[in-house]
Protein backbone atom coordinates (compact mmCIF):
# COMPACT_ATOMS: atom_id res chain seq x y z
CA UNK A 1 0.00 0.00 0.00
CA UNK A 2 3.09 2.53 -0.99
CA UNK A 3 2.29 5.54 -2.15
CA UNK A 4 5.27 8.14 -2.83
CA UNK A 5 5.06 11.77 -4.41
CA UNK A 6 8.56 11.76 -5.56
CA UNK A 7 10.96 10.26 -2.96
CA UNK A 8 8.86 11.11 0.34
CA UNK A 9 7.50 8.67 2.33
CA UNK A 10 3.80 9.30 2.79
CA UNK A 11 1.23 8.72 5.43
CA UNK A 12 0.31 5.45 4.47
CA UNK A 13 3.52 4.27 4.42
CA UNK A 14 4.31 5.38 8.12
CA UNK A 15 1.36 3.96 9.14
CA UNK A 16 2.08 0.30 8.03
CA UNK A 17 5.76 0.55 9.29
CA UNK A 18 4.27 1.86 12.89
CA UNK A 19 1.78 -1.27 12.07
CA UNK A 20 4.46 -3.31 11.75
CA UNK A 21 6.76 -2.68 15.19
CA UNK A 22 3.24 -2.32 16.70
CA UNK A 23 2.55 -6.21 15.75
CA UNK A 24 6.35 -7.51 15.86
CA UNK A 25 6.99 -5.47 19.65
CA UNK A 26 3.81 -7.38 20.76
CA UNK A 27 5.11 -10.86 19.12
CA UNK A 28 1.84 -11.27 16.96
CA UNK A 29 3.00 -12.09 13.64
CA UNK A 30 1.63 -15.46 14.33
CA UNK A 31 -1.92 -14.39 15.03
CA UNK A 32 -1.83 -11.99 11.71
CA UNK A 33 -2.68 -14.76 8.81
CA UNK A 34 -4.47 -13.05 5.61
CA UNK A 35 -7.57 -14.84 7.09
CA UNK A 36 -7.36 -13.83 10.19
CA UNK A 37 -7.08 -10.34 9.15
CA UNK A 38 -9.70 -10.57 6.76
CA UNK A 39 -11.67 -11.71 9.68
CA UNK A 40 -10.52 -9.05 11.64
CA UNK A 41 -11.54 -6.16 8.48
CA UNK A 42 -14.65 -7.94 8.31
CA UNK A 43 -16.02 -7.41 11.87
CA UNK A 44 -14.37 -4.10 12.15
CA UNK A 45 -16.66 -3.07 8.44
CA UNK A 46 -19.37 -4.51 10.67
CA UNK A 47 -18.83 -2.25 13.16
CA UNK A 48 -18.92 0.60 11.40
CA UNK A 49 -22.00 -0.54 10.11
CA UNK A 50 -23.92 -1.22 13.26
CA UNK A 51 -23.49 3.03 13.90
CA UNK A 52 -25.87 3.50 10.83
CA UNK A 53 -27.89 0.49 11.48
CA UNK A 54 -31.05 2.06 12.60
CA UNK A 55 -30.77 5.67 11.46
CA UNK A 56 -32.85 6.95 8.18
CA UNK A 57 -31.12 7.35 5.68
CA UNK A 58 -31.56 11.47 5.84
CA UNK A 59 -30.12 11.04 9.56
CA UNK A 60 -27.02 9.14 8.01
CA UNK A 61 -26.57 11.90 6.33
CA UNK A 62 -26.35 14.39 9.44
CA UNK A 63 -24.44 12.61 12.54
CA UNK A 64 -24.43 13.61 15.89
CA UNK A 65 -21.10 14.53 17.41
CA UNK A 66 -21.49 10.98 19.36
CA UNK A 67 -22.26 8.95 16.53
CA UNK A 68 -19.94 10.98 14.43
CA UNK A 69 -16.76 9.93 16.45
CA UNK A 70 -17.96 6.35 16.64
CA UNK A 71 -17.98 6.21 12.61
CA UNK A 72 -14.40 7.74 13.14
CA UNK A 73 -12.98 5.17 15.14
CA UNK A 74 -14.66 2.46 12.69
CA UNK A 75 -13.23 3.84 9.84
CA UNK A 76 -10.02 4.00 11.34
CA UNK A 77 -9.78 0.71 12.10
CA UNK A 78 -10.54 -0.40 8.94
CA UNK A 79 -8.26 1.50 7.53
CA UNK A 80 -5.73 -0.29 9.73
CA UNK A 81 -6.71 -3.76 8.92
CA UNK A 82 -6.68 -2.78 5.49
CA UNK A 83 -3.25 -1.76 5.32
CA UNK A 84 -1.68 -4.99 7.37
CA UNK A 85 -3.51 -7.41 4.99
CA UNK A 86 -2.23 -5.43 2.01
CA UNK A 87 0.93 -5.77 3.34
CA UNK A 88 0.51 -9.37 4.44
CA UNK A 89 -0.37 -10.29 0.68
CA UNK A 90 2.31 -7.08 -0.34
CA UNK A 91 -0.15 -5.89 -2.43
CA UNK A 92 -0.30 -2.29 -3.32
CA UNK A 93 -4.16 -1.26 -2.48
CA UNK A 94 -3.51 2.19 -4.21
CA UNK A 95 -2.67 0.48 -7.40
CA UNK A 96 -5.43 -1.76 -7.13
CA UNK A 97 -8.16 0.89 -6.20
CA UNK A 98 -6.36 2.83 -9.35
CA UNK A 99 -7.23 -0.01 -11.56
CA UNK A 100 -10.50 -0.87 -10.08
CA UNK A 101 -11.15 2.86 -11.05
CA UNK A 102 -10.38 2.46 -14.72
CA UNK A 103 -12.40 -1.16 -15.34
CA UNK A 104 -15.59 0.53 -13.16
CA UNK A 105 -15.88 3.49 -15.76
CA UNK A 106 -15.75 0.90 -18.52
CA UNK A 107 -18.54 -1.35 -16.83
CA UNK A 108 -20.72 1.31 -16.04
CA UNK A 109 -20.81 4.16 -18.75
CA UNK A 110 -22.14 7.56 -18.00
CA UNK A 111 -24.98 7.33 -20.56
CA UNK A 112 -26.49 4.10 -19.43
CA UNK A 113 -25.93 4.31 -15.42
CA UNK A 114 -27.12 7.89 -15.19
CA UNK A 115 -29.19 8.24 -12.19
CA UNK A 116 -30.26 4.56 -11.39
CA UNK A 117 -28.58 1.99 -9.34
CA UNK A 118 -30.16 -0.85 -11.78
CA UNK A 119 -26.37 -0.95 -12.76
CA UNK A 120 -25.29 -1.81 -9.26
CA UNK A 121 -26.98 -4.91 -8.92
CA UNK A 122 -26.58 -8.25 -10.20
CA UNK A 123 -30.01 -9.93 -9.35
CA UNK B 1 -9.15 11.48 3.68
CA UNK B 2 -6.34 13.71 2.99
CA UNK B 3 -2.72 13.10 2.87
CA UNK B 4 -0.52 16.25 1.64
CA UNK B 5 3.59 15.94 1.43
CA UNK B 6 4.03 19.48 1.60
CA UNK B 7 1.88 21.04 -1.13
CA UNK B 8 1.74 18.02 -3.21
CA UNK B 9 -1.68 16.30 -4.28
CA UNK B 10 -1.08 12.74 -2.85
CA UNK B 11 -2.48 9.56 -4.64
CA UNK B 12 -5.37 9.02 -1.96
CA UNK B 13 -6.64 12.57 -2.67
CA UNK B 14 -6.73 11.74 -6.29
CA UNK B 15 -8.59 9.03 -5.57
CA UNK B 16 -10.91 10.91 -3.93
CA UNK B 17 -11.46 13.82 -6.89
CA UNK B 18 -11.94 10.43 -8.98
CA UNK B 19 -14.81 8.87 -6.68
CA UNK B 20 -16.33 12.30 -7.20
CA UNK B 21 -16.70 13.06 -11.07
CA UNK B 22 -17.42 9.26 -11.30
CA UNK B 23 -20.29 9.44 -8.93
CA UNK B 24 -21.04 13.24 -10.06
CA UNK B 25 -21.06 11.92 -13.96
CA UNK B 26 -24.01 9.16 -12.88
CA UNK B 27 -25.80 11.22 -10.55
CA UNK B 28 -25.62 8.62 -7.62
CA UNK B 29 -25.45 11.09 -5.31
CA UNK B 30 -28.85 10.34 -3.97
CA UNK B 31 -27.62 6.36 -3.92
CA UNK B 32 -24.45 7.54 -1.39
CA UNK B 33 -25.85 8.16 1.99
CA UNK B 34 -22.99 7.26 3.97
CA UNK B 35 -25.78 4.53 5.68
CA UNK B 36 -25.66 2.76 2.02
CA UNK B 37 -21.41 3.19 1.87
CA UNK B 38 -21.43 1.74 4.92
CA UNK B 39 -23.66 -1.40 3.50
CA UNK B 40 -21.68 -1.50 0.73
CA UNK B 41 -18.46 -1.23 2.21
CA UNK B 42 -19.34 -3.89 4.67
CA UNK B 43 -20.09 -6.51 1.36
CA UNK B 44 -16.74 -5.62 0.23
CA UNK B 45 -15.25 -6.87 2.93
CA UNK B 46 -17.68 -9.74 3.19
CA UNK B 47 -16.37 -10.70 -0.61
CA UNK B 48 -12.52 -10.08 0.36
CA UNK B 49 -13.54 -12.57 3.41
CA UNK B 50 -15.07 -15.12 1.01
CA UNK B 51 -11.60 -15.69 -0.76
CA UNK B 52 -10.19 -16.74 2.46
CA UNK B 53 -13.18 -18.58 3.70
CA UNK B 54 -12.37 -22.28 3.10
CA UNK B 55 -8.13 -22.06 3.19
CA UNK B 56 -6.66 -23.19 6.00
CA UNK B 57 -4.40 -20.19 7.69
CA UNK B 58 -1.26 -21.27 6.21
CA UNK B 59 -2.66 -21.83 2.60
CA UNK B 60 -3.72 -17.83 3.00
CA UNK B 61 -0.25 -17.59 3.48
CA UNK B 62 0.89 -18.26 0.48
CA UNK B 63 -2.11 -17.27 -2.49
CA UNK B 64 -2.54 -19.05 -5.73
CA UNK B 65 -2.48 -16.25 -8.76
CA UNK B 66 -6.28 -16.44 -9.14
CA UNK B 67 -6.87 -15.95 -5.36
CA UNK B 68 -4.24 -13.11 -4.96
CA UNK B 69 -6.04 -11.74 -8.14
CA UNK B 70 -9.36 -11.88 -5.96
CA UNK B 71 -7.72 -10.52 -2.75
CA UNK B 72 -6.72 -7.40 -4.95
CA UNK B 73 -9.72 -6.44 -6.56
CA UNK B 74 -11.44 -7.01 -3.10
CA UNK B 75 -9.29 -5.08 -1.31
CA UNK B 76 -9.53 -2.10 -3.98
CA UNK B 77 -12.90 -2.44 -3.42
CA UNK B 78 -12.89 -1.86 0.17
CA UNK B 79 -10.47 1.03 -0.16
CA UNK B 80 -12.99 2.64 -2.66
CA UNK B 81 -15.83 2.74 0.04
CA UNK B 82 -13.89 3.92 2.58
CA UNK B 83 -12.80 7.01 0.64
CA UNK B 84 -16.47 7.27 -0.41
CA UNK B 85 -17.76 7.30 3.08
CA UNK B 86 -14.69 9.25 4.59
CA UNK B 87 -15.60 11.64 2.21
CA UNK B 88 -19.12 11.39 2.52
CA UNK B 89 -18.58 12.51 6.49
CA UNK B 90 -15.56 14.77 5.79
CA UNK B 91 -13.60 12.60 8.14
CA UNK B 92 -10.31 12.12 7.60
CA UNK B 93 -8.98 8.64 7.43
CA UNK B 94 -5.37 9.28 7.76
CA UNK B 95 -5.37 11.15 11.19
CA UNK B 96 -8.08 8.78 12.36
CA UNK B 97 -5.55 6.00 12.11
CA UNK B 98 -3.36 7.83 13.53
CA UNK B 99 -5.30 8.89 16.35
CA UNK B 100 -6.29 5.09 16.82
CA UNK B 101 -2.50 3.80 16.77
CA UNK B 102 -1.80 5.51 19.64
CA UNK B 103 -5.08 4.49 21.57
CA UNK B 104 -4.04 1.16 20.82
CA UNK B 105 -0.47 1.27 22.11
CA UNK B 106 -2.13 2.46 25.29
CA UNK B 107 -4.37 -0.13 25.74
CA UNK B 108 -2.08 -2.93 24.49
CA UNK B 109 0.85 -2.40 26.43
CA UNK B 110 4.08 -4.28 25.15
CA UNK B 111 4.85 -6.02 28.33
CA UNK B 112 1.48 -7.37 29.06
CA UNK B 113 0.32 -8.28 24.96
CA UNK B 114 3.63 -10.02 23.74
CA UNK B 115 2.25 -13.54 22.15
CA UNK B 116 -1.10 -13.72 23.72
CA UNK B 117 -4.15 -12.35 21.85
CA UNK B 118 -6.12 -12.40 25.17
CA UNK B 119 -5.54 -8.92 24.92
CA UNK B 120 -7.60 -8.77 21.65
CA UNK B 121 -10.66 -10.64 22.94
CA UNK B 122 -13.58 -8.71 24.84
CA UNK B 123 -14.93 -12.44 25.87
CA UNK C 1 -30.96 -27.09 17.25
CA UNK C 2 -33.38 -29.65 17.71
CA UNK C 3 -36.79 -28.61 18.22
CA UNK C 4 -39.35 -31.72 18.94
CA UNK C 5 -43.17 -31.38 19.67
CA UNK C 6 -43.93 -34.77 21.72
CA UNK C 7 -41.80 -37.46 19.72
CA UNK C 8 -42.15 -35.43 16.02
CA UNK C 9 -39.15 -35.26 14.64
CA UNK C 10 -39.43 -31.74 13.17
CA UNK C 11 -38.01 -30.02 9.59
CA UNK C 12 -34.75 -28.47 11.64
CA UNK C 13 -33.85 -31.91 12.76
CA UNK C 14 -34.81 -32.94 9.34
CA UNK C 15 -32.22 -30.09 7.62
CA UNK C 16 -29.70 -30.97 10.32
CA UNK C 17 -29.79 -34.64 9.26
CA UNK C 18 -29.56 -34.13 6.13
CA UNK C 19 -26.69 -31.27 6.21
CA UNK C 20 -24.40 -34.30 8.18
CA UNK C 21 -25.41 -36.74 5.12
CA UNK C 22 -24.39 -34.18 2.10
CA UNK C 23 -21.31 -33.48 4.40
CA UNK C 24 -20.34 -36.79 5.30
CA UNK C 25 -21.25 -37.78 1.71
CA UNK C 26 -18.46 -35.23 -0.11
CA UNK C 27 -16.21 -35.71 3.00
CA UNK C 28 -16.31 -31.87 3.77
CA UNK C 29 -16.19 -32.32 7.75
CA UNK C 30 -12.31 -30.81 7.42
CA UNK C 31 -13.77 -27.72 5.85
CA UNK C 32 -16.26 -27.61 9.00
CA UNK C 33 -14.74 -26.35 11.72
CA UNK C 34 -16.68 -23.52 13.95
CA UNK C 35 -14.04 -21.07 12.81
CA UNK C 36 -14.78 -21.69 8.99
CA UNK C 37 -18.56 -21.91 9.40
CA UNK C 38 -18.34 -18.43 10.89
CA UNK C 39 -16.80 -17.19 8.25
CA UNK C 40 -19.69 -18.61 5.66
CA UNK C 41 -22.60 -17.72 7.66
CA UNK C 42 -20.90 -13.97 7.97
CA UNK C 43 -20.35 -13.94 4.06
CA UNK C 44 -23.96 -15.35 3.38
CA UNK C 45 -25.45 -12.65 5.57
CA UNK C 46 -23.14 -10.07 3.29
CA UNK C 47 -25.19 -11.11 0.22
CA UNK C 48 -28.55 -11.13 1.14
CA UNK C 49 -27.86 -7.57 3.04
CA UNK C 50 -26.35 -6.99 -0.75
CA UNK C 51 -30.30 -7.57 -2.18
CA UNK C 52 -30.72 -4.29 -0.19
CA UNK C 53 -27.99 -2.56 -0.58
CA UNK C 54 -28.90 0.42 -2.87
CA UNK C 55 -32.88 0.43 -1.86
CA UNK C 56 -34.76 2.65 0.29
CA UNK C 57 -36.21 1.09 3.27
CA UNK C 58 -39.45 1.89 1.66
CA UNK C 59 -38.51 -0.23 -1.40
CA UNK C 60 -37.51 -3.19 0.59
CA UNK C 61 -40.54 -3.73 2.10
CA UNK C 62 -41.74 -3.98 -1.46
CA UNK C 63 -39.77 -6.51 -3.30
CA UNK C 64 -39.95 -7.06 -6.95
CA UNK C 65 -40.53 -10.46 -7.55
CA UNK C 66 -36.19 -10.95 -8.15
CA UNK C 67 -35.29 -9.45 -5.29
CA UNK C 68 -37.99 -11.52 -3.22
CA UNK C 69 -36.70 -14.73 -4.78
CA UNK C 70 -32.57 -13.60 -4.27
CA UNK C 71 -33.93 -12.51 -0.37
CA UNK C 72 -35.10 -16.27 0.14
CA UNK C 73 -31.95 -18.01 -1.65
CA UNK C 74 -29.71 -16.02 1.00
CA UNK C 75 -32.11 -16.50 3.94
CA UNK C 76 -32.11 -20.45 3.02
CA UNK C 77 -28.01 -19.97 2.72
CA UNK C 78 -27.80 -18.18 6.32
CA UNK C 79 -29.70 -20.39 7.85
CA UNK C 80 -28.05 -23.56 6.78
CA UNK C 81 -25.07 -22.12 7.94
CA UNK C 82 -26.32 -21.58 11.55
CA UNK C 83 -27.51 -24.86 11.02
CA UNK C 84 -24.29 -26.38 10.40
CA UNK C 85 -22.48 -23.87 13.08
CA UNK C 86 -25.09 -24.81 15.94
CA UNK C 87 -24.63 -28.42 15.43
CA UNK C 88 -21.01 -28.47 15.08
CA UNK C 89 -20.48 -26.54 18.55
CA UNK C 90 -23.61 -28.54 20.06
CA UNK C 91 -25.50 -25.59 20.62
CA UNK C 92 -29.61 -25.59 20.64
CA UNK C 93 -29.88 -22.40 18.58
CA UNK C 94 -33.85 -22.54 19.42
CA UNK C 95 -33.41 -22.45 23.27
CA UNK C 96 -30.48 -19.76 22.90
CA UNK C 97 -33.07 -17.69 20.94
CA UNK C 98 -35.97 -18.62 24.11
CA UNK C 99 -32.99 -17.59 26.37
CA UNK C 100 -32.43 -14.18 24.60
CA UNK C 101 -35.94 -13.19 24.60
CA UNK C 102 -36.18 -13.40 28.37
CA UNK C 103 -32.87 -11.05 28.52
CA UNK C 104 -34.03 -8.70 26.11
CA UNK C 105 -37.23 -8.17 27.72
CA UNK C 106 -35.77 -7.16 30.70
CA UNK C 107 -32.97 -5.44 28.98
CA UNK C 108 -36.03 -3.51 26.79
CA UNK C 109 -38.81 -2.65 29.47
CA UNK C 110 -42.01 -1.63 27.21
CA UNK C 111 -42.42 1.79 28.96
CA UNK C 112 -38.67 3.02 28.44
CA UNK C 113 -38.10 1.72 24.95
CA UNK C 114 -41.45 2.56 23.14
CA UNK C 115 -40.84 4.07 19.80
CA UNK C 116 -37.20 5.27 20.26
CA UNK C 117 -33.93 3.24 18.90
CA UNK C 118 -32.43 5.01 21.46
CA UNK C 119 -32.26 1.62 23.54
CA UNK C 120 -30.72 -0.21 20.71
CA UNK C 121 -27.48 1.44 20.13
CA UNK C 122 -24.30 1.57 22.61
CA UNK C 123 -23.16 4.81 21.03
CA UNK D 1 -41.04 -19.09 8.75
CA UNK D 2 -43.70 -21.61 9.78
CA UNK D 3 -42.74 -24.97 10.61
CA UNK D 4 -46.14 -27.21 11.93
CA UNK D 5 -46.16 -31.25 12.24
CA UNK D 6 -49.69 -32.39 12.47
CA UNK D 7 -51.37 -29.12 13.78
CA UNK D 8 -48.53 -28.50 16.51
CA UNK D 9 -47.60 -25.17 16.89
CA UNK D 10 -43.80 -25.49 16.68
CA UNK D 11 -41.07 -23.11 18.79
CA UNK D 12 -40.30 -21.38 15.53
CA UNK D 13 -43.80 -20.34 15.22
CA UNK D 14 -43.52 -19.89 19.28
CA UNK D 15 -40.52 -17.23 18.70
CA UNK D 16 -42.06 -15.56 15.46
CA UNK D 17 -45.26 -14.90 17.99
CA UNK D 18 -43.26 -13.58 20.63
CA UNK D 19 -40.55 -11.40 18.38
CA UNK D 20 -44.19 -9.83 16.97
CA UNK D 21 -45.35 -8.93 20.12
CA UNK D 22 -41.76 -7.36 21.59
CA UNK D 23 -41.91 -5.41 18.74
CA UNK D 24 -45.27 -4.50 19.10
CA UNK D 25 -45.09 -3.52 22.39
CA UNK D 26 -42.09 -0.78 21.67
CA UNK D 27 -43.68 0.24 18.61
CA UNK D 28 -40.54 -0.90 16.84
CA UNK D 29 -42.25 -1.35 14.00
CA UNK D 30 -41.04 1.54 12.01
CA UNK D 31 -37.22 0.44 12.59
CA UNK D 32 -37.94 -2.75 11.08
CA UNK D 33 -37.80 -2.48 7.90
CA UNK D 34 -36.36 -5.30 5.94
CA UNK D 35 -32.87 -3.11 4.86
CA UNK D 36 -32.58 -2.72 8.41
CA UNK D 37 -32.90 -6.20 9.45
CA UNK D 38 -30.94 -7.51 6.85
CA UNK D 39 -27.92 -4.64 8.52
CA UNK D 40 -28.95 -5.89 11.94
CA UNK D 41 -28.40 -9.79 10.80
CA UNK D 42 -25.19 -9.09 9.20
CA UNK D 43 -23.75 -6.86 12.03
CA UNK D 44 -24.68 -9.94 14.55
CA UNK D 45 -22.96 -12.63 12.12
CA UNK D 46 -20.07 -10.32 12.12
CA UNK D 47 -20.30 -10.59 16.49
CA UNK D 48 -20.41 -14.33 15.43
CA UNK D 49 -17.63 -14.35 13.70
CA UNK D 50 -15.46 -12.40 16.23
CA UNK D 51 -15.46 -14.60 18.88
CA UNK D 52 -13.53 -17.32 16.36
CA UNK D 53 -11.73 -14.16 14.87
CA UNK D 54 -8.13 -14.72 16.93
CA UNK D 55 -8.33 -18.61 16.98
CA UNK D 56 -7.01 -21.56 15.07
CA UNK D 57 -9.15 -24.18 13.64
CA UNK D 58 -8.25 -26.76 16.07
CA UNK D 59 -9.25 -24.10 19.06
CA UNK D 60 -12.79 -23.41 17.30
CA UNK D 61 -13.15 -27.00 18.10
CA UNK D 62 -12.94 -26.62 21.35
CA UNK D 63 -14.42 -23.82 23.11
CA UNK D 64 -13.59 -22.95 26.88
CA UNK D 65 -17.20 -21.68 28.14
CA UNK D 66 -16.90 -18.04 28.06
CA UNK D 67 -16.66 -18.54 24.09
CA UNK D 68 -19.05 -21.29 23.78
CA UNK D 69 -21.31 -18.82 25.98
CA UNK D 70 -20.76 -16.15 23.62
CA UNK D 71 -21.55 -18.11 20.63
CA UNK D 72 -24.20 -19.12 21.76
CA UNK D 73 -25.53 -15.77 22.46
CA UNK D 74 -24.53 -14.35 19.04
CA UNK D 75 -26.16 -17.53 17.20
CA UNK D 76 -28.97 -16.59 19.20
CA UNK D 77 -29.49 -12.93 17.81
CA UNK D 78 -28.45 -14.61 14.29
CA UNK D 79 -31.53 -16.89 14.43
CA UNK D 80 -33.96 -13.47 15.78
CA UNK D 81 -33.04 -11.56 13.56
CA UNK D 82 -33.63 -14.37 10.74
CA UNK D 83 -37.51 -15.40 11.98
CA UNK D 84 -37.65 -11.03 12.06
CA UNK D 85 -36.55 -10.72 8.41
CA UNK D 86 -38.28 -13.82 7.06
CA UNK D 87 -41.33 -12.47 8.65
CA UNK D 88 -41.29 -8.95 7.62
CA UNK D 89 -40.57 -10.71 3.69
CA UNK D 90 -43.21 -13.18 4.49
CA UNK D 91 -40.67 -16.08 3.52
CA UNK D 92 -41.08 -19.36 4.75
CA UNK D 93 -37.32 -19.50 5.66
CA UNK D 94 -37.73 -23.54 6.42
CA UNK D 95 -38.80 -24.55 2.94
CA UNK D 96 -36.37 -22.26 1.49
CA UNK D 97 -33.61 -24.34 2.72
CA UNK D 98 -34.82 -27.35 2.00
CA UNK D 99 -35.48 -25.71 -1.83
CA UNK D 100 -31.86 -24.69 -1.27
CA UNK D 101 -30.40 -28.30 -0.36
CA UNK D 102 -32.35 -30.02 -3.50
CA UNK D 103 -29.98 -27.27 -5.69
CA UNK D 104 -27.01 -27.92 -3.72
CA UNK D 105 -26.90 -31.42 -4.40
CA UNK D 106 -27.09 -31.11 -8.22
CA UNK D 107 -24.40 -28.54 -7.91
CA UNK D 108 -22.44 -30.63 -5.88
CA UNK D 109 -22.38 -34.09 -7.07
CA UNK D 110 -21.19 -36.42 -4.95
CA UNK D 111 -18.48 -38.33 -7.37
CA UNK D 112 -16.86 -34.79 -8.12
CA UNK D 113 -16.83 -32.83 -4.70
CA UNK D 114 -15.58 -35.48 -2.49
CA UNK D 115 -13.42 -34.02 0.12
CA UNK D 116 -12.16 -31.08 -2.45
CA UNK D 117 -13.61 -27.38 -1.37
CA UNK D 118 -12.81 -26.36 -4.80
CA UNK D 119 -16.48 -27.04 -5.49
CA UNK D 120 -17.13 -24.45 -3.23
CA UNK D 121 -15.03 -21.53 -4.26
CA UNK D 122 -16.13 -19.12 -7.55
CA UNK D 123 -12.45 -18.03 -8.26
Amino acid sequence: MEERVGDAVTKLDRLRDALRAFTAARNWQSFHSPKNLAMALSVEAAELLEVFQWMTEADSRNLDPAARAAASEEIADVLLYLILLSDALDIDAIAAAERKMVANAQKYPVDKARGTSAKYTRL
